[in-house]
């Protein structure tokens, strides 16, 4: 590809580590170019002297709307919620496509406001595209905003896609690494708390069933609990389903060869899958099977949360927004 | 305690993580006595030779029942299934007292032999109890044989009995550090398949189901998933409870309290409790609660799998056998 | 023991690992009794609700000297070093004796200004005991100020003293659980940081080296290079001795064997110890080897961090100037 | 690369760590065909079957010294020591060239007999050439037999290397992740071993300081130790070097940028490296420093043992005996 060829991606957040694996996965993409990387308090740092063993070196700067949209054509904003929505006018006000990693263009505005809080800049809420890539690809690919969906509604979401005309109810129970509590250091997150721990988070209401909800059926009743994993980058969930009509385990295997039996980054395998098996891959591998001597049907889903559950995903979509194969930079990554 | 009026205590199986706690947990009982200590291949070795943590330094042998009744009143049982029930009718025929910590005498014959395999002792199975301590105090006390709990349904059941006239569906999400799955080196414990990975296992139809189908309603639907974590003692009970009628989040938690309030070794506590909370204690954590915006009840259940889901239970038991303080050698237990 | 027999003990800076372990050990020992337990920040809190794991229950409160002289006749400071100092000379001036488990009176006044900071209570430090209590028990039992070794340089004296008289030059080369980082979140003690992670740090100087200089001959050089392990508790220190004179591997460990033959706490063992064997315990695993073919002498030496080389020994030391047995509150201690 | 263009390669022992990632190597490398991997207990079975997470999907059959001879122009040996050399022997006979990852090919006969067993190939250790790539170029390019160095002299060598002529003495204290001991299960690589562990063997005389010994200067005396570490893959040597000459700590570091300046895979960084840094990567990262106040050099270096211990490096002196770029396959490498 000629340089001048290169499509220019700008990186908002890119110290945190979904941003930083933004940054490296666009640096190492055959048809992107990274023009700037944007970070908070580490301006004026190189991103691999935060991440070491990325090979990205390029020095972040601070935040300013009018570089990013002289530099980039497109931008992967990686902040936290509520700090994304006002960034995120801007850019798209002055043309810049934008992939969202944050929740503030998942939801409709009064779920997000009833899970979140108000919302700065709800005009653009309508045309915002939900971006689990397998299931909106058309909408992504003519979108200028893409809201990139959260870790754990990506792996529930793509095991319970292929039966939501069939749920009757859902039992999510899910778990991740601690990569997925972000980079800032507090108790929940140093070392001696996680390690040879293991614990639920968020009962009662955790704010990723807002996007379970609205992506299925709005009468679904839909349970989802998180918990903390003793480990860097992984996420599992566990669906347990109660279909309206009985389900054979032969026919509901073939639901879901059926459904995926084109995608390059979901397979479905003939075991429960273990998150080590996806690490460091923008994949998601499914196993649904149903209760021996039950009725229940099983799905599980392991991803890893940086890469399907956030920047891997995140490129995906960036893809098919500027017209690459869906696959560019990420078969080949090597992060 | 003058000498004599220790009871003898015989372990069986003192090699594996549960017999040699058991072991452990016997020698540095006030009122108890080691007597005897076996292992199958490793006769002759010191037990704190192979679990050089422990203080316990008693010289292995091999199993003879004769040798057992003349040594002990007691016996802990640490066999796989199984091996355990021949082993076991034995010595209650000699006259000594069994805590078995296998399943051979925990499920009616029917469920045991769908479950596992054709039953060798069945004649015992009407006068063994099945120990889940907090429950059944009475016949435990009376018994001279008690089959000690699984280590999934020892969590599960604190978490549903105090519920089990109300549950009209539940899924119990359940994950376990490695010592669960013995000291058997083999792909699936080797550190390499287990660090930075989780994984469910035994999906369609574990066994410890059908210790969870045994001590709730007959016609309760249970679902039961188990999981592995990477981490070597802890284990944690999610449980997803659809009640036959809408229950309070007050109410709910003082029907916790109520039930437990006077339990040494369970404790409700006020958040999803974390594994390592529990790690070498005899203790069970439960924190219930109800979904907010929905009905499901939730209850999460930790305990160290091998404490309170093994030897401690054992140990907690065989204190109500011989008419000890139930804590006797428990809360003091400097394992 | 009758109550008005205990012993009354405080504990400053009780939040942290150390202080916190502090606390535990004396709420179960037999001969005392803990009347108070300080945190600045923490003030209000349960110890068992910030370490759950704890029984001690006590509420934490702030730090006033002459509380702390009136409710207790010794106080275990676990401060930051130049946090102590003047702390600990109100405390001795009322009359409190002190076991401190900072820096800030183990070295002499030069040495601690050369390697820490000015000292602002350096009259107190020709009567302050380094309490490497297998070293220097008389002096321990007459003191009422001792000043409690850090981590490293226990585990490398006790296995470094033997051979003092006989070291030409030695290398410690020394690796420590996160807990000896304290608990304070940062970006070194966040999880992500430290799970499949092994990096050296303090190279060059570390201050840990003071302590070794100081206890050995005054010409001896001492290399000293700390790594940080990804497990929460446990020290391995490996050191590599050039001796004055060729020794053979059997005198070497006669040497050993004779001089922790009566030790409770120090056990001299026929094989590297794993820091997993001294894991919880106030112990010192130690052995000594000659390398074949070559003359170099190996000593390693294992410990918890938190308890040889923290608390436990605090309190060790805390029984020798009580004038208890020395293993009180420890060897039964079930933490 | 048009597909006849592609060197075709075997790999031997695929179903080990390292010869799985040999596989997996050769399989994404742009040059070089997989034609052949062979495993000796899992004829039959797919290699991501074992590893799932490879994308190399060869099924595994048994070995024939002539069907590797007839598919292969090179193979990757990776078997043990012993079982390697009469393979070797065969396939360097039928005209294959071979990196052999075993020690067979590593030592003089000597030392190797010395160290290891009696050799049965003995007539080709004079033109194996020991493959430290980075300091046998020339000889790797025009060889037929490379013997791919060890994990532990990998990463020790290319610290010591630039020092060789001025080293009097020298400590190698090094750690690895178990992934170093191989895919057997067994009670050393068993998880409740391992975690939470640290642990020293081989003390006295490993077998690795045997390629020490023989790529240093022959009286230098070298004292090396391993450690078993709780992660999987990474490995650190911390090399003390009394040196001959004092030498100042910027000479020390123009002598290690000289050395290292215009290589592709070792990269001497301004601080310790951690092995977090080079995991997954073919990648050596070294520091050097001296000791304040004192003369001792200190040189820490890094690598993931089973990529520029093993695997990896193996690609890279395939690459040259193939007259292929040095990189190729390696930078871009995305398992």
């Amino acid at each position: 590809v000629a340089d001048d060829a290169l499509h220019k991606v700008a990186v908002l957040g890119a110290a945190g580590y979904a941003g930083a694996l933004c940054a490296e996965l666009v640096h190492g993409h055959p048809q992107l170019e990274l023009t700037l990387a944007t970070a908070r308090s580490d301006a004026g740092v190189r991103l691999n002297e935060i991440h070491p063993r990325y090979r990205c070196a390029i020095e972040l700067t601070g935040y300013d709307a009018d570089i990013v949209a002289a530099s980039a054509e497109v931008a992967l904003v990686a902040y936290p919620h509520g700090a994304a929505m006002p960034v995120v006018a801007e850019l798209v006000e002055r043309g810049v496509k934008v992939v969202d990693l944050s929740a503030d263009f998942r939801l409709d505005r009064a779920r997000y406001e009833d899970y979140y809080q108000p919302h700065e800049a709800a005009s653009l809420l309508p045309e915002a595209v939900y971006g689990l890539t397998e299931h909106a690809r058309a909408e992504i690919a003519g979108s200028r905003l893409v809201a990139n969906p959260g870790c754990y509604p990506t792996a529930a979401l793509l095991a319970l896609i292929p039966l939501r005309d069939q749920i009757a109810d859902v039992v999510v129970d899910a778990k991740s690494g601690v990569s997925g509590a972000g980079r800032a250091a507090n108790d929940k997150t140093h070392f001696v708390s996680v390690v040879e721990n293991f614990q639920p988070y968020g009962v009662e209401r955790h704010r990723h069933r807002a996007e379970l909800e609205e992506n299925l059926h709005p009468d679904t009743p839909v349970t989802f609990t998180p918990h903390l994993l003793p480990l860097d980058q992984g996420l599992l969930a566990s669906c347990y389903v109660t279909t309206r009509e009985p389900i054979g385990r032969d026919a509901l295997r073939e639901l879901f060869e059926a459904t995926y039996a084109d995608e390059p980054f979901v397979r479905v395998v003939g075991a429960p899958p273990g998150v080590r098996d996806v690490r460091d891959r923008n994949e998601c591998h499914i196993h649904a099977t149903v209760e021996q001597g039950g009725s229940r049907v099983l799905v599980f889903s392991a991803i890893d949360n940086l890469w399907k559950g956030a920047a891997g995903q995140a490129v995906q979509n960036l893809n098919l927004m500027l017209g690459l194969p869906e696959t560019a930079g990420l078969v080949d990554a090597h992060v």
